[in-house]
């Protein structure tokens, strides 16, 4: 029982940080499975554990057992939903990954001006960091010590490459200065959104207003207009 | 010997990143000292040492037998230098600290519009961050577990209490929009700076240009104006 509601709080904790579209856990919700005489940890509760712990005491230090102890649940039953902690590594940070890859194809299959493509998904990238916020915490931290690690790093730079290529073609445009350059104004803008994670609390709300001020400040600057 | 030459490394890696103004390490330079049978390990090489250490492994993570053994001393000749662990951290997170307070101190004396000292307060604090970068590293990792810990993050409080006041001046004086709140404007700004940490590296060089691109995009932003 103490287990239950232990992953009944974690799953409660973070409302819509795991979506169902795209690379995220392809495990049907619980109330699809067949029951069992013990009610089931979801992977939803497991991940939202683990990501926790691996955020408060960084995933080299989290063992298996923390997770299980955390949920409530022997070592065993928690091997019944994922392989090991590289696996669950990899399921989280897929899931802040492909909010963001989601974000960038959006964006790709637009035919507008690049500005507003860059703007788009600067917007769209606040509002997935806001939405996955444990997540894209947890993929910030990853410094390439596995091969999961790697894997999410080579991730990283494939988007960054793509964000410099759209601020390029901004520039092109003339939509976009020239006196900074566009790898450098790629990076300025998302160490913007990135450094949120740092004092974006979710349940206070007010993402929306939040990705309106990192466009604003991004594209328009917080100097007045004379 | 082998000691001798790590010392002088790890010093000779972090030109120009301790600072003899304010609150840095109070002992005199090494060849100011009276020389002995065993040349000392001066306290900036003891700090470089630890602050590279903390960083790459994480400050709980970190003994003091470790410090010792990456400089090639015993614990003892280290015990010589500092009171322990807690020490270093402090005379580290210091010397960041420090560096952005001055920067403060130095607009909190001017007369100027203070939309213009904003921007002086932004512009040293990138070159702060690049002159300093592992230490600024380790502060913005700090996270409250020791007494040392808290005292900083109480400090950096203090800090963006003062920027957000800044740029609230600003406001009524009409110079910044008022679209964007006070402290959300002041986490933004400062947001961008510190994501510097992620990609900045000194040997290139750049620090000047890294102040330009950042001002630019803080305070008229990427669009060019028509």
């Amino acid at each position: 029982m103490a287990g239950e509601n232990a992953a009944r709080t974690a799953a409660q904790e973070c409302p819509g940080e795991l979506v169902s579209a795209g690379g995220g856990p392809q495990r049907p919700p619980e109330r699809d499975r067949p029951r069992r005489g013990r009610p089931g940890h979801d992977l939803t509760a497991v991940l939202a554990a683990a990501v926790r712990l691996f955020n408060e005491r960084g995933y080299e230090a989290t063992s298996m057992d923390d997770v299980a102890k955390r949920l409530g649940i022997t070592k065993s039953s928690l091997y019944h939903h994922v392989s090991g902690k590289q696996e669950l590594l990899r399921i989280a940070v897929d899931q802040a990954l492909d909010g963001l890859d989601d974000a960038m194809a959006e964006v790709e299959q637009q035919q507008r001006p690049a500005i507003d493509r860059l703007e788009l998904l600067l917007r769209n990238s606040v509002l997935v960091l806001a939405e996955r916020l444990e997540y894209v915490t947890l993929l910030l931290r990853v410094r390439g010590n596995t091969a999961v690690e790697q894997q999410a790093l080579l991730r990283r730079r494939i988007f960054d490459a793509k964000v410099t290529k759209l601020v390029e073609q901004a520039q092109a445009e003339g939509a976009i200065r020239h006196d900074v350059a566009a790898a450098t104004a790629a990076r300025l803008m998302f160490g913007m959104v990135n450094s949120l994670i740092e004092w974006y609390r979710p349940r206070r709300g007010g993402a929306g207003e939040l990705a309106d001020a990192v466009t604003i400040v991004a594209f328009d600057g917080l100097r007045t207009r004379r």
